[in-house]
This record gives C-alpha cells, sequence and structure tokens, in this order.
C-alpha cells in the first residue's frame, strides 16, 4: 500500500487513435486527496459507448485514452474524508467521478444532470490531468463517485449493472415505475436492453421484447425471461398489443419511427429513450395527445439510485449475462462488440490479467 | 316546464354544408330520462375546433351541425336519478356529453380519454341521434356531463373555461405543475394560450409568453399580466432563458421546430403539447435525454378537473377576455376568429338572441 508521497503509477490499455486498437499504456494516477479512494480494478465492463469513444464516433476524443466506465475494484486507500470506505471492501464507479455540487441537478442528487459533470475517462479532472478509466491495474476516485458493492454479489455480475443496470433502473424508479403489476416492453436487445428485461422482471412487469427480427425469440423468452416476444413488422400482434403497455423503453441507438410504438402504450403510458440519435425522430401531436402518452428519455443514473439499485438486484438475486474475458481479449471483443455478437455484456477480468504485476 | 311526454323542439345555429355557414335550425331534444338535465343555453364561447368542424376540416362533420361546446346555461328540470342539480341552477356543459363508463380512463375519472366518449355535437348519442351543441335555445345533457358555475361568476366569463381553461388546468394539475413559484412559458396566444397565461399566473408562477413576432408584446404583459415577453427568433434572448423554465405550454397548431423550445427546459421540464399537428413534429434524442425533458400533450380534461377548475377561478377571481356578440353575428365572428382577430374568445350571448322565443 502506497503512502501519499509515492508517485503511484498503473497500467491500462489505451486507444492511441481513432482506429481504436488498444494497447498497454503506462501513467501516473494522483496521490490519495481527503476524499479520494485509491482502488485496484478487479472487473470492467465493456459498453457500446467504449466503442465510440475509442473510435472518435463522437468527434471529441482525446489520446491516448484508456476506456472502462464499468469498474467493480477493490479499496487499496481511502483519504482522510472518506469515512463510507475502507481498504478491502469491494466497490464500483460508473460513468462520472465529478460534478460541481452547487447546480440544481447536483442538489437535488441528480448529479448525472449536471452540465459540469466530469466523465470516468476522455475528460479532464479538477487537478487538469485526464481522466482514464476502468480497464487498468488501479483508479483513485472521489468517493462520492464509488459505491459499495454489497456482499455476496459477484465482481464480474456486479459490472455491468454500473452502466447498463441503472440507466434502465433509473428511469423506472423516477417515472414512478418500480412497482408491480405493470406492462412495460423493451425494445432493442443489447447490452441495456437485456439488462431492462432483467430488472422489469425482478420489479414483478410483465414484460414484452420488441425486435425487428425473430432473431432474438428463443434467447429473450427462454434465457432472459421475457413474457412476450412482439417483432415490430407483424402488424397484426403490434394491433394486439395497442394501448396496453405502462412503458416502453426503447434502446434501439438509430434512426426508427416512434409512432408504432407510440399506439401501443396506453394513456399515460411513457416512451423512455435510450438511445443517442443524432437524426431527428418523429411523430405528430395526435399521438401523445389523446392519451397523454410521453416521450421522455434518461441518461445513466445518480449515484444514489446506484447504490438503490445494487440493493434490489442483490435482494432479488438478480443476475447479468456476461461473457469474462482477458485483457489481451479486448480488441477482439470491441470488435465482437460492434456486430453485436455478445451475449449480452463482455466484462474484462483485470485482475485475472494482471496489468500492475 | 315540458313534463315527460311533450315533444321538446328548440332552435340551434347550424352549419348545413362545409361552407360552415351558420342559419337557423329547429330540431327536437330528447325529454328528460332519469340521469339527464334539460338546460337552457344562456352563453356559447366559440372555439377554434368549431371553425374546423363546421367547415369539415377534419373530413368527418355530418350536417346539420349545430356546433358550440362552451356552454353556460340555467338548469330547467332535471330527471329523476339527478341529485346534484335542480331548476334554476346555473350550470356549465364542455366538449363531452358521453363516454363508456367502463375503460381503464372512465373508471379513474378521466373520461376525455376514453375511446367511446361522445362529443357534444357532430357526433351519435347513446340513442342513435346526432348530438347538437349549445348555438342553441336548449341541451338535454346527461348529469354526469353537467358542471355547476360557481355562484357570482358571471356566464359569459364561465363559458371559455369549459374547453380553454380547462384544456390548460388540466396538464397544470396533471403533470404536477399547480404549485407557486415555477416558471413556466406559453408559445401562441390565441384562445387557449391567453387562458394558459392567466390560470398559470393564478397558480403563482413566473409566465413567459412566447411568440414568432412582436405583435402581442404589449397585449402579454399588460392585459395579461405576462412577466416576459420572448420572441424566438431572438436567438440572443432565447439563449438567456436556455434551461430555466419547468414547462412550456405549446399552443401553436401548425408545424413548429422543438429544439429551441426544449432547451429553455430544466432538467425535467415538460413541454406540453396541445396543437393538432398532423404534420411530424422532431427532435434528437439527447435533447431529451440530457435532462429528462419530458415532450408530452394533453387533451382537454376531465369532469372532475373542470369542477376544480372552474373553483379555482372563483377563488382567484380570474376573469377571461372575452367579446360578446348575438347569434345573429355568429357567421362573422367566425370569419374574424378565422383571421385571429379577437382578444380572446367569443361568446354568444345566447338568451339575448331569444332563438326559441
Amino acid at each position: 500500500m502506497g503512502s501519499l508521497e509515492v508517485e503511484r503509477k498503473t497500467t491500462g490499455w489505451a486507444a492511441r487513435d481513432p482506429s481504436g486498437i488498444l494497447s498497454p499504456y503506462n501513467y501516473t494516477l494522483r496521490n490519495t486527496r481527503p476524499e479520494d479512494v485509491y482502488i485496484k480494478v478487479i472487473s470492467c465492463g465493456i459498453c457500446h459507448t467504449d466503442l465510440h469513444q475509442v473510435k472518435n464516433d463522437l468527434g471529441m476524443s482525446n489520446y491516448p485514452m484508456v476506456p472502462g466506465h464499468e469498474v467493480v475494484g477493490e479499496v487499496v486507500e481511502v483519504g482522510s474524508d472518506v469515512t463510507k470506505f475502507k481498504a478491502g471492501d469491494v466497490v464500483g464507479v460508473g460513468c462520472l467521478v465529478g460534478c460541481c455540487r452547487k447546480c440544481r441537478p447536483c442538489e437535488a442528487d441528480i448529479e448525472q444532470y449536471c452540465n459540469k459533470k466530469i466523465w470516468s475517462y476522455n475528460d479532464v479532472y479538477t487537478d487538469g490531468k485526464p481522466t482514464q478509466g476502468g480497464f487498468a491495474g488501479a483508479m483513485v476516485v472521489d468517493h462520492k463517485f464509488v459505491v459499495k458493492i454489497p456482499d455476496g454479489m459477484s465482481p464480474e455480475q456486479a459490472a455491468p449493472l454500473l452502466c447498463a443496470g441503472v440507466t434502465v433502473y433509473s428511469p423506472l424508479s423516477h417515472f414512478g415505475l418500480k412497482k408491480s403489476g405493470l406492462r412495460g416492453a423493451i425494445l432493442g436487445l443489447g447490452g441495456v436492453g437485456h439488462m431492462g428485461v432483467k430488472i422489469a422482471k425482478a420489479m414483478g412487469h410483465h414484460v414484452t421484447v420488441i425486435s425487428s427480427s425473430n432473431k432474438k425469440r428463443e434467447e429473450a423468452l427462454e434465457h432472459l425471461g421475457a413474457d412476450e416476444y412482439l417483432v415490430s413488422s407483424d402488424a397484426a400482434k403490434m394491433q394486439e398489443v395497442a394501448d396496453s403497455l405502462d412503458y416502453i423503453i426503447d434502446t434501439v441507438p438509430v434512426f426508427h419511427p416512434l409512432e408504432p410504438y407510440l399506439s401501443l402504450l396506453k394513456v399515460d403510458g411513457k416512451l423512455i429513450l435510450m438511445g443517442v440519435i443524432n437524426t431527428p425522430l418523429q411523430f405528430v401531436t395526435p399521438m401523445v395527445m389523446l392519451g397523454r402518452k410521453m416521450i421522455t428519455g434518461s441518461f445513466i443514473g445518480s449515484m444514489k439510485e446506484t447504490e438503490e439499485m445494487l440493493e434490489f438486484c442483490k435482494e432479488k438475486n438478480l443476475s447479468s449475462m456476461v461473457e469474462v474475458v482477458k485483457m489481451d481479449y479486448v480488441n477482439t471483443a470491441m470488435e465482437r462488440l460492434e456486430k453485436n455478437d455478445v451475449r449480452y455484456r463482455f466484462v474484462v477480468d483485470v485482475a485475472g490479467s494482471k496489468l500492475d504485476a
């Protein structure tokens, strides 16, 4: 364990340019400030956003970039102001590592909507240095952005909950949908969608998976436990489901028509968008007015919701479906993720990859 | 006062064809059934929807058609099951006169979202006969769809509340916005918009009127009591208001971009659409996701909300701005309404027009 005076080095796997290819990269971590937690990374999930970031798809990437924002690790050392964690605790870090603490969202504990939030990687920290993510041996993170992983939950199971999990939990909780007996649908069955099915089922909902093809029918019904599977091009079946859903979690990340889905919603039903789509989506106003339907969206979740969600998953014994890989497989994993060739989340066994050995 | 056995006739002003020109028309009202209220009409507001209906703009008009759905009248006789009203009471009738009473919206007292709702006119009643509206000497209406006008509220003041009033009151109440200290905006200053300013101000909100030009600035600030006036093409001013509004009531009835308005909303802000627009409106998903903003709409209001709204307006001493006309002016009034040449609602003095004399 290092003292405050020692310069801490770690090894991450970083992208160097928009090819997005990751390779080992050594860098220095900051010393533990009073509010910081020094964490040895155990597991880190691979999210679709990581793919966009390493390839500069959003045009805002800085290199070298160590991605990874579904991080589970073990606490090695804590700063003097940290009381919530101690060495040896298993903890998680998600998409964010900083916020302003003064704005309305920060004061309302929804710091994910702070305009000055700091991302876990590809951002600049308060010390002026680049933030680097969880595909690395270690991280130093402000304790506000660290959560305890419940006892008995395995690191590789917990990792995808820290982004994909809270991303679906947050709107269900916020929009008053965390109660049993509701009918919901998950549109699109990727990393977030599969977690949506699991979490909605654990909340006691009747869950329909809506997809553009029949390819994932068996998967959805038999492995994920969905109640129904609906192919969006099947007009007769879509008509049968009309006016019946309390909500749809729409994870589709590309342009798609909204009206077929709006018509599935009951009065006061909610269409919750999760995919960042820069091509405008469209709707005609009577589709929302005549039924007081709501088109909304949500962005990850707060630290408070992350804690609640982890407890909820622990209580419900909810497990994610993951494929665990070593770090030297990460480039292949990214390629496979790009082709949606994963059920449903890659998790890198960082500790087992001995980066800092 | 007629007995149950007498055939009741009345005179309305009806459109006969899509020219929309109204002229006197005699027809028979049904006898008072146990649940019915027989009402002599005193005042009736003219709404933009009346214009669309008489001209068959929606392609669903049947003639002869007596329009009018902002009706205030005096009770002449009640059926044997009616306990809420008695002869002499001043009452109101709005857009609806029937619903199924069995569906989820009906059971939740939001019968305006019932798929089998019956409109006050241009619809078919349970007896198979056409419904006819309030531009007539009298109406017979099921007591469920009749509300008491609070003592001391004048009929011509109350009339516009029964459609325009409840149309803005309902979403403010439903979406948790009926509390002081909020910042809201009204987009478009017609019949519904002017009522929006009045009701939002009475709720204790800071109200901004947003318009495409400066034409209504003085009107909005000096006569309606709005706090600010914003011209949507003034990019600098729009930027100043960014991220500041709890809600926008959007009454614009034609295609318009949503993004300039979404950007004015705070985190969790609500864009509430009131205009029936069959050209698709557009938005990009980050505009709603990064701020958990909501695009929704609302359609008139329930009978329960109509009662609440009337009490609210009475309590707040809220008055609408109306121009009272006689029935023989109705065709001119409709022409002027089409050109938005009215501040802000025409109300026909039906009783003073002596239709059934």
